[in-house]
């Protein structure tokens, strides 16, 4: 018998009906011999309604009751969702994160999961219940007090009980039917993918695909965890995320696996700063003093007559403010002319193991750009990852060219064909 | 330093406006120097939202399951209690029926509490924190599962926590200015008690008072803390529970304490029982087995002619139909002719320690109903207490009758020359 770990999103549980819904396809995976443990987000808009209401209460919510406050969601879900299977006929019993074991660090609204102990999960499981576990939620290891994990956080809490019951798969149930060759809603032509590794899907999730968070998929790398990204709406295959293609299936790799767009960042200038040791350094340590995670750097030519350069990195636009303030007001320490900030910019990431033994890769990439008449304003690559800065506006038609140029679109079977030219 | 607890029912916390009002008040209790710690319920209709919730997802809600779900609305009010207190700059934490160890039986939806071990919460205190507790819930001893109390639980868990952090007073704000002498939506001249010894509050609650729960009381009797019932809303004395007048106030205890009325009872009469030794027993153990809660019990004299009699009770009408089945199916073993079930009685109670020391009492009573023109169909008596049934329809005019009779309208004296009389 198999232990399988399926997690449902709150667009999945939004109401009565899709509790009920879920309900049954759990059942499913239960007839099907396997022991199941299925980890829940809270229902639809239930969250943002909580935090609606810390706000009319408090204008800077304390961590530890805001994480108090947020918990009360998947409590709701899981009940009722463990309601619903038990209605079924089958024995389900709902667990709260510290309940199921789900140990973290204390760092309110972002901790980190330290430890999964999942003894009365286990014990649940032998005695042929459903366990229903509440994502997104813990317990920290020093205080005892409740934590949440962040955005995203309940497809952590799946992986992370995967790992500790050794499960075969963890599937995260969405309203997508996978992860596709790039975003559907910007590219008409987005394949589903079929498998993709886990080197891919972290550069695809580091670039801007929203459907796993970077963090789960480095935890499934860990303890290598399949995951399996399919839609709570249809019986469908989604994606396979793991190390090597699962099962019997001949699942080739393709060269490239997507095109990823991201236009939540922006871009600070630094400008005029003197070209000497030490310059790019106090301005990253005056960035990472305050707390602000920066995604590409860029340092110019220095301009020999002025010996002055200019040094331009990209940020989350929610952090720009802080940022700014941070170089502000050590301005004197770093010593630069001016502060240049753009929040009109995005950025297209083209990711693939392949590129790797394939030099064409990179000048297709900026051809396909070109074509498109794009400019690019920063470049940025990993050995399995190109990225490029461009003008905001630039990022749909981008995308979509990229995608064709690399035989991505579904009508035709370039991408295969394009595998096998070895370019 | 005293230490008090607060209980502050769902009408004091059903919105964000509710909740900064109740801060503030929390943070009066601590400036005036003492350690506070508050019980909070859920806002507002929360419960009965998430009910709605299970019965759309399944007709009979499994205990353990339907705990869980129902003790989500806790969670919510006293994370936003916290926040809104330390917002008010004071230091606040909330902690869970179980963080707060409360510990209780396995019987879902209706646990008993066994054990209070509140060493989280005196760290809270010790460390300055107010400390916010869920009220209505805890844990169970042996599963570890979370439970509830039933209804009016919050109340119960205010006490019990009053009683095992040796509080000075045990204070439950609700949105009435304390303990009427009547029910104040009948009886417009009904008077607010000062103070009520604990066995004159059971017998009101016993008989119908909502004001207080009958085990909540029990409780504070037990471990002889002190209960001031008051209103959220105003800032004005409540009326004050314990074996004894609190503080140098001199508080005469009235004959009479005041007058509760009930209408949530039905009536079942067994007709043609054979008047021999363990019919009534046998009828009783019926009720007993499906776990039914009776009330009065009434057995009319047997006429000698059949040596047939009638075996009358009450019970909640919420329980009619289960006791009305559970007759039935064992009318072979009891041995009776017919069933009758009367859902429109009432029952008006006169409660008053002084009725033991003034025979006169029961008298006065009744000439007051008979003087209104109702008709009494059952007659209950405890030392310091009457009751009867009558018709639905007639209690309101019964108990203002009464009321009357009793000195016990407000703007008349009555009361105290009616207590001098020694009737």
């Amino acid at each position: 018998m198999g232990l399988v770990v399926q997690k449902y999103g709150g667009s999945s549980v939004a109401d009565a009906e899709g509790i009920k819904r879920v309900a049954k396809r759990i059942v499913e995976a239960k007839k099907n011999g396997n022991q199941v443990v299925v980890v829940v987000s809270a229902m639809g808009d239930t969250t943002d309604e909580l935090i609606d209401l810390a706000e009319q209460v408090s204008p800077m919510p304390a961590g530890r009751e805001f994480d108090m406050l947020l918990t009360a969601g998947e409590r709701i879900s899981m009940a009722l969702l463990a309601m619903a299977i038990k209605n079924l006929g089958h024995e389900a019993q709902s667990f709260t994160g510290s309940q199921a074991g789900v140990i973290t660090d204390s760092v309110h609204n972002k901790a980190r999961i330290i430890d999964v102990t999942p003894g009365r999960i286990r014990t649940a499981l032998d005695e042929g219940n459903i366990a229903i576990v509440a994502g997104f939620q813990g317990v920290s290891q020093d205080k005892k007090d409740i934590t949440t994990l962040g955005r995203g956080g309940s497809d952590t809490t799946a992986v992370a009980l995967a790992a500790a019951l050794d499960a075969e798969v963890c599937e995260i149930y969405t309203d997508v039917d996978g992860v596709f060759t790039a975003d559907p809603r910007v590219v008409k032509k987005a394949k589903k993918i079929d498998w993709i590794s886990f080197e891919d899907m972290l550069e695809l999730a580091a670039s801007g695909s929203k459907v796993l968070l970077h963090r789960c998929v480095e935890y499934a790398r860990r303890y290598n965890i399949p995951i399996h990204v399919r839609s709570s709406f249809s019986g469908l295959q989604g994606t396979w995320v793991s190390s090597e293609p699962i099962g019997d299936k001949k699942v080739e790799q393709a060269i490239i696996s997507g095109v990823a767009h991201d236009t939540s960042e922006a871009k600070i200038t630094v400008v005029g700063v003197p070209d000497k040791p030490g310059e790019a350094a106090a301005i990253f340590r005056t960035i990472a003093d305050a707390e602000i995670n920066i995604d590409m750097v860029v340092q110019n030519v220095s301009a020999a007559s002025t010996g002055l350069t200019d040094i331009s990195f990209t940020l989350p636009k929610t952090e720009g403010r802080k940022a700014i303030d941070a170089l502000e007001k050590n301005r004197a320490g770093i010593g630069f002319d001016s502060l240049r900030y753009d929040d009109q910019i995005g950025k297209i990431s083209l990711v693939g193991a392949g590129m790797k033994t394939n030099p064409g890769v990179t000048a297709a990439f900026f051809e396909a750009l070109s074509d498109a008449g794009v400019n690019i304003e920063l470049i940025s690559t990993s050995e399995i990852r190109i990225s490029v800065v461009t003008r905001a506006d630039d990022v749909p038609e981008a995308v979509r060219a990229v995608h064709t140029a690399f035989g991505l679109d579904s009508d035709s079977d370039e991408a295969v064909v394009y595998g096998g030219t070895g370019r």
